[in-house]
């Protein structure tokens, strides 16, 4: 059976918090991430992925966090990441993927570990095989270090039924994006927290599947995009730019996150797992007026939420 | 003499604008970029930076860019980039453009070409005694593949009282510039098009030192600052954002840039020179939003002028 | 209980055979390579190192081939590699490595994966704390992607007793040998293939910890060394740099390395696994010179020996 | 006219010697290697090549080197290399290079710097009708930044009849020169200060183009396989070859190469211009023995010379 393209939409990437001086997992704030997101709501859920720090968690806090986000979101489609580049490692990952994310699996998503649409055919098919999950592709050369051109993953695409979406990360993304979704039908959804998200929806964008620390705001882009197409995009996702950008920046983007997720009730801890860089002093001077800001925003559009 | 230290506000760094078959220099299309800047109005302008194709620019081209602008903007501060990375080119580079620019001369840029610090000391040192001339130093590793921390920088600073400001377009910014305001009076400006302009100026930066397609956008911003702090700069600059952004894209942000301008009517022809690369034709099918968008902005502030 | 450093000599890093079309884990070509570096004699095994493609194996497999090893090699240190480059997956590894291993577990080599030393220390000690296994500390910017200097991993030895060795492999290796060994009684050796030996011998290199198709070269190169200094072991090596230099290409050096080691007769078939790229086919028609060439040497050097 | 290609054999990179507190160019050291290299003899001379650091020369010094060796060199062909990675600037650089090298100039050495064939085959077209000169294609990432593919440079070979050698430096390249000498007969060079020279014979290169101390290595290994094919070329060059991979290391190459010369007699200094970096201290205690050892393999290979 042939698995389903993903819906279009949100999709948000959750951030994995960590508490204690051992950095553990920490479930009560994974919990309150989850609602925050049904809550906006998102159309589909991410875990494990290059945000969500999947390469820092071993096996069996794989499947807890999986698992817990499943019970803790029933019904909605769950796409669960896959940090292995090598084809064995990655299957058993995606194993664990599939048995601990139960009926809402929606999707693995593999990166590109090569150039070689045949190569990667491979790669993926097996991973496919071994589990019968569909297949979410994603091109994030930042993290994966390989460059693979928009023709190259059409060719793996066009050969691989079973890819529910491919997940766009390689800037000029609004080019790839509006190349991919010119010649075929499998959706395609920008990342990168945001940055470029009028380019790609505007390029044929399937939606957003992205961390942010305000999804409110990716979900208003989203839902003005669909009322009024670009220009009403623009005006309810402008404002939200500044934290956007800021939230995007290399090596420190993730920590800036969740200490914003922490300062919004969410997370207990704004800790990371090294090596991922924890954000210096001086930069957290800088949250208050993003924060302020923030509020400001959700106040007006969201005239009687009590979020922060 | 000391040279002084770069003022405050907004410096513009141009595009160079080519025509014709063989991408000659259009002074033409100059003349008119300059105008556009001063009637923003710019409080200095930066030719032949790593965005003004510097580096693709003979001797005689260089000379004549740089006298034209000269020429164009007589009292306007002028700071003119030197590709070179090594001393006797740089050296080289910096007389063509002290003979060149005139008394309007307020720096050469110079962009660290090591993290030693005793090494780039001599290096900018070594410049500055052929020439006279104050320096800008740039740290911009994506244009010159160093890495220099804040702490190295601060420490050329510190035995070079002839530089006149920093460039700091390391990622993430708002770090480096805080760590470098907080122990040196050295100005300290952001660029890479503005993309982290708002957390730049909170963290001490001096004002922008970029190109961008509406620099009636920077300047809105900086003003904006200057008059209520953050949460004025921010209403300002938001709704330019997302142009920002479109421009910020790696490998084809000159090329988009040049295409708005030559749609603004301000240059002949959008050209680079290769090897940079220009902008697929896709992605011009997203222009027209962002420049509609973009007139809108500027009849909102801009009530009673004719500008586009 | 402190681990005990390691002994001074040849360290052969195994490669994993694969076979047949799905690539399973060969267990007699892994037999029969151990049972070659036992006849050298080396003084020590590397299994799961960065060319023993450890990244690609599962758990399973990666028991599988530490436990062959050991049970084909009893008697001779183990050190067996975590490709794992953060802390709760790399104690996942390592403690697979334990169970596998058995009593001549020597050490688990784990990759420098920050430059702080303070990062890096609690990384290494919550491996070595959760298995008591002594750590080679491996520092391989090709593979992780992380700098470090010599007086940052002198840091980290400093304050981790439990460090057994480091493994060199950031070029110019002899500086960073030179004043790792000025200042510390850790024993460091060479990898990289040997491209380096001599030099990193006379800087004071432990030994040589790498792969080769014919360790007997490195053999030599280490026993000469031993007996007469440079000069003797510059003799005795040279005739292998050919070899060598084939060898330690970057990209296709283990599908060559794999496909000598076949002609050898020790491996049954030269796959390697993807994304590991495989030796075009052009570049097989230089290998009967080097297999000539390498039968030649060691028919000069091991007059009643059959082996090729 | 069509220039010629370029003859097979031995080009030697010539490095560029700098003396005192200003690191001026040394002209009598220059003229000592010109003649050292005379001697051995070489075919042809390279000058302000990567290693010769042509980027580090302004103009008057370009001129003054390539016209020093022209004059000391009467008769041998001359290639001289264009740092310049532009358009306009390669011109410049070459025009001062043909007006400099007198009529023994057999091409300029341009780099590759872009992948894409129709805009290389542009740049290399400018170049050659600004100057009339042929064009030596050197495809060297390490410098340059551009990966290209064997398959696309054949393809700017074709178009470009004026195309005199290939450069060919991007490893493995023993791969890329077959592939290059089975569809073209342009001659194809290795350089890389010759670690894969061997490899690149058999793969069908027309020889060195390289810089070593000691160049009568290469032209050893040359004059062997003329002779007597790999094996005789083997036993020529192996015994250099610690030698080569010493000299070949990242970063401090050219250092210890000047050193080298330096204590051959041939520099009067081993300075290198910023920001190329200076050997360290450390290092230079190996240098006794790779001399000791040159000296012997000189003594044994020319018995009646007394060059050192």
């Amino acid at each position: 059976m042939t698995p389903s393209p993903l819906p279009h939409g949100l999709w948000g990437v959750l951030a994995t918090p960590f508490h204690g001086p051992r950095l553990e997992v920490d479930i009560e704030s994974l919990q309150r991430e989850v609602d925050l997101y049904l809550g906006v709501p998102a159309d589909g859920l991410v875990v494990l992925g290059v945000f969500g720090e999947g390469v820092a968690l071993d096996s069996v806090e794989q499947a807890a966090v999986v698992s817990e986000v499943a019970k803790r979101a029933p019904g909605t489609p769950l796409v669960v990441g896959v940090s292995a580049r090598t084809t064995a490692v990655a299957i058993e990952q995606a194993r664990t993927a599939v048995a601990a994310a139960g009926p809402d699996l929606a999707g693995v998503m593999v990166q590109a570990n090569t150039a070689d649409p045949a190569v990667l055919t491979r790669h993926l098919t097996a991973v496919h095989e071994a589990t019968g999950a569909g297949v979410v592709l994603q091109d994030y050369p930042e993290a994966s270090g390989v460059r693979i051109t928009a023709e190259q993953v059409l060719e793996v695409v066009t050969d691989c039924p079973f890819v529910v979406a491919v997940k766009s990360e390689a800037p000029p993304t609004s080019v790839a994006i509006g190349r991919l979704t010119a010649r075929s039908d499998v959706p395609v959804f920008g990342g990168l927290g945001g940055v470029g998200l009028l380019d790609e929806l505007a390029a044929g964008a399937a939606g957003a599947m992205t961390g942010f620390s305000h999804p409110e705001g990716l979900r208003a882009a989203l839902d003005a995009w669909t009322r009024g197409g670009y220009d009403t995009a623009r005006d309810a996702f402008a404002p939200w730019l500044p934290l956007v950008n800021f939230e995007a920046q290399p090596g420190i983007g993730l920590s800036l996150r969740k200490t914003i997720l922490r300062e919004r009730g969410v997370f207990s801890e704004a800790a990371v797992r090294p090596p991922s860089r924890t954000a210096p002093q001086e930069i957290l001077g800088l949250m208050p007026d993003h924060l302020t800001a923030a509020r400001g925003i959700l106040a007006s559009t969201h005239p009687h939420d009590e979020r922060s």
